[in-house]
């Protein structure tokens, strides 16, 4: 919680800095309005109590009521929510409002479209860490309101194997016996290889979960065979919409999507005020 | 600089958090290593400096050695730059610096293709407020790095009355009036119109900058005739790249397009470690 | 606001520590008292919010309670305010909220014999940058409230080229047309001459504010004249009381001064507790 | 150590804020310069190493060459420093490093004329905790510059029993007996009184220091007379330059004075830079 | 005030880092509850409002409700306090809570074993600064309701002249006589010594304090009749519960006790939570 | 690597506030010295790149030598390391560099015994979240250092279902399903049970790890049995240095003991300083 309280004070605080000279200078600190927040387009809302934050942290007497909840898909013209309060509290807010929400539920309906293609398999759509520095928490919370699941959050709370390990370790099985040694208990260990010998030597040295690192379904398949559930398995890197499925069908546990969080553009929305 | 000093470290403490239980179990802490950062796709290089000072704030004695420099176009394939330093630094970073190169230079390469349609206009494309929360100014470089330049850096910085403002103050005249009597005598007052009556108000009123909001190009062609270089005249509200030269053509000096920050996809790009 | 809240923590922090040993020693926390704010001599308040925000820092639950508002005039033994809450909190809170009130309501009184020579005169009298650091926004903010204006608050929100700048980049015509090209088009571009020669080239370069330094009334008298309405003047540099109507009668349009901000001295005031 | 840093930090920040728009886009960031800060008056020094820490705040290769120390007294004039280093670097620390140096030897050399009447008398000029909030360990130290001492710091280390603290306790005696059981055995017990029947009474309950608070000079020597060394005597309360030496002839220990950073005023000085 | 907040916040943040993964996994965040905190041991409580704050941090709608205060002792069994709120508020405070009450209670118990051999005597039992970082201010507080006396709590608040001093200044008395000329007269001046030429010397240079360094009882005595209460006398180093009665028996003044915070262990508390 | 940096800073800020009445009242600032660091007793060491960053925090151009390193044993009258630097830098910082030397040394010392115990069994021991609020980084480093292994290091890298957590859920199978749904892929489910219902239900479930809370060594064995290595064993609750052999030869894999962090006291050190 506290890091969401973070960003959103930064953000308040880069763009009012030290007072919003439009505002100040046109109108007294007392005169009451009401804002608006109106979809412009069809979204999966996401963030509306970082919106409510965002004013509240600008004064906390401000009345935020949401009209929908986080996950409601809405269409152009609906009301997402009303504010009421001071009208230099909402205009000097609106804007960072608005960009937290419209990059949020940009992410959120993205990913639903990648969701949506994989309803009716039994595998599980996750994230990666190529998030917006700054944004993990509220990015991997929109991944989660889209219908996608999350990797794990950061480099501290799961065990993860790369090949820029494995090139420096001197090999897979060493790698993976050390961590095994060291690690908590509570912790899987995961390990990315790129094709059979490696699925091989992974499944030797015991990993819990194999990442199968831009491989073609067909390999992807033949990986799945031989692992043959003696350790849960994941596809990665360079996976789109249009693989989704042939991926999908190779039996994986796990597709992880960095196009989740990189390629999602803003929804749009507006906010009128009114006094 | 703190800002950026600033989201640097918010990227770092949420990634790594307590500590890098992979690398950290897998490796001593003063192993040496080398990494190179690839460029997978064609793209214009904008945040070499912050991929430096990220790694640069994990270890001060890391030597990153940039192949590059901003505003460079590479291929796939070139090496934008190389880090030396501690394996476990390298890795610590890589994540992060590579999240900020792929968004900033998202966004310069994103920003080219509409400078590029306009570069032999005489006009300025600028951005807008909607910038991710946080990344104000490094968004705010990213774009000028693409060719584009820059409107005000947030609400503390320019004037601009827009319309909720106007609607609190009842009326255009009214509001120009105000702020020109308490601003500093270093601004210039902008104000937004979405239509003739609007321009003939402001430009009564003495505004230095009118922002036509929203119009069709025959009636931006109006509204500059008739403005008569009596104001600067900018174009905002939905201009797309489709858009962009018939607005230019109609005799406007400035285009305002929050797309520039709003649709831009991160470039892909790579780090590979060796010891 | 943030740096209001900023400085108040600061000051509480530094005087109280890690506690006042006396009246922790003297007393249990819950005593209830109320103390008066009283003023010492005739003086214009400024900052009764900030004292307030000084007490409800300490402890939300405090009743400050002003008497009167900034921008008023009292005079020795008037009550500013009153403040009801636990004696401890109060105690705490007593010299930081007088030092605040003092320091800020000195300037006020100061600036308003400034202010009050100018009175029927065309002429806006205006700050500098010469503020004690970390009290920028406060100390501007009692300027105005003294009755003169700000000039820019920092190097972010407005464009002066002084001398240091012209030494560096050879000439002011270069140095401006520089700056055009480059800033953003809300900024009103100011260059600092002193002489004919300067003023001339000045305008030549189209700049919109001419800030005439160090030079005598009749120097300032003959700029007014060549500039003629082409650009906004400002006289600045050395004035001082004595010289402010000879100034402002030159028609120049801004007058600066930095004894606003560097000759105030505090005002007297005392505050009184009982149980 | 950390408050003067955080000072220094807290004014570059409201100064700067995202960054100085005249010299940066006047030049670019690689000029080297070179400026000197000249005395405009006779003045004594202090906060030279303030800064310092300025300069080197915003880079830390700048060469900072003070020709003084603090301390010394100097003429209109004469140089105090040379800085050395990036040119927008040298502009943007210059105004805050005059406003710290201009402030604190403001200060000091106004001490210094109090200290000079009192520097054959066997007494010591002490300050009070009437500081600008932030400020509080700068201006005691610029205080000692002058040749006068400090009093408590802060409300943490140093016990002195008020009368708002006599008013809620019911009376001298009890207050001290109180205090003398609580609080530390490295702690001295210092009361205010205002009249002969309080002195009784602060001696009666053996209380370490007496301030004698807004009495007459004739009253101060009834007082040390009665007193009789049996504690440190201290006069305090609208003290003035004239009144100095009545009251130092009196025999009291201490002299404390709120007017020497009340009423300092800056002392004048300027920062030419070249390339 | 402000050091004991931080401590909390960073107590959270280390053990909640981005989110209880436990619980917000298990259950919605709307999940009423109420947790109810008890000894599992004989104890001496301190520490209740720190655990209040901690959960208040988390959430201020949670109701905490002491049952005892600081001071009190308890037995295995008894309900210290009852918390109500939102269930993964309490689960997530519920170790920080604990860990803050049994230590701070782990140490008041251990001070009070000591306390408790001294009640008859007329000497003041206090602590030193061998405080675990960071808790200073915490640790402080429970040493006192142990029933001790805090010495003096930092570095800034109390001259103390110890070995190391005396080793750099060459000699007792020359450190002394400095300290006298430069310190603030509320200080009183302690110095450490080791042996009878220690303290003839500092009789003679006039310390206010002096501390017996690692003597014996006898020597102890030997001083004490030497100083004859020309200075307050302290014993220290060394001194173990046993040691306690013969070195107060000496006449000394104060007894100062490193192991009243170094080798106190905490004590048994749970909490027990129910939807 | 932030936190510890942050309770450093923590720790000088509250024992040396604004500054060092005794040394700088005594000594200028620039005399040199050299400062050694003695055991005086037999112990583990921990922590020595902690004090040295202590001294480097106060002064970078201090040179910390260490004699030895973390997790070597010493003996009384062994240097552990030598300091040079300016004499007010080296007793600025004693104290807090030996209080985190003594307190992480105690704990690591404290734990090797524990250790030792085990040393001939294979069972790996872990300590709890019970660590001082603050330190968790720094304590449960010391863990390592004598010994023994760290469990999850906060709520937010391990799920841990607690009997808190089952009795608000209504029970075991229901709570670890829950959870499998929604936790990330990298993270096992350990389950906290009391008997063998408990240990019946969580096989079932699928737990990961099985933590059998306060039962007897026989009722371990029995569970153990039962569980027949489909799970991790965890053994914890009331685990005392007597009790670790007879729990360990129950066949556990995993013995976790508050006791590690909670009991230890502080070893002895000193540091000698001369000029």
């Amino acid at each position: 919680m506290y890091s969401v309280q973070h960003i959103i004070e930064t953000a308040l605080k880069e763009d009012i800095g030290p007072g919003d000279i439009t505002t100040s200078n046109l109108m007294g600190p007392d005169v009451e309005g009401k804002g608006i927040i109106l979809a412009k387009e069809s979204l999966l809302i996401a963030g509306l109590s970082v919106a409510k934050q965002v004013f509240e942290s600008l004064d906390p007497k401000v009345i935020f009521t949401p009209r929908y909840k986080d996950g409601d898909a809405v269409n152009p013209g609906d009301i997402l929510a009303e504010v009421k309060g001071k009208v230099h509290v909402l205009l000097a807010g609106e804007r960072t409002a608005l960009n937290f929400l419209q990059h949020l539920s940009g992410i959120a309906t993205h990913v639903r479209t990648y969701a949506d293609i994989l309803k009716d398999r039994n595998v599980r759509l996750v994230d990666t860490r190529k998030t917006t520095p700054g944004w993990l928490v509220l990015e991997k919370y929109a991944v989660r309101v889209g219908g996608a699941f999350n990797h794990r959050m950061g480099l501290y709370d799961g065990v993860l194997i790369k090949e820029n390990h494995i090139a420096v370790c001197g090999g897979i099985k060493k790698a993976i016996e050390r961590i095994q040694h060291n690690v908590s208990h509570l912790a899987k260990v995961e390990v990315e290889v790129s094709d059979m010998d490696g699925v091989r030597e992974a499944v030797d040295a015991g990993a819990d979960v194999i990442m199968l690192s831009h491989m073609t379904a067909d390999e992807i398949r033949e990986a799945v065979a031989f692992i043959n559930r003696t350790a849960v398995v994941e596809a990665s890197g360079g996976i789109t919409k249009e693989s989704l499925i042939p991926v999908a069908d190779t039996g994986v546990d796990i597709i992880s999507v960095g196009a989740l969080t990189q390629t999602a553009r803003w929804v749009g929305m507006t906010m009128q005020v009114s006094a």
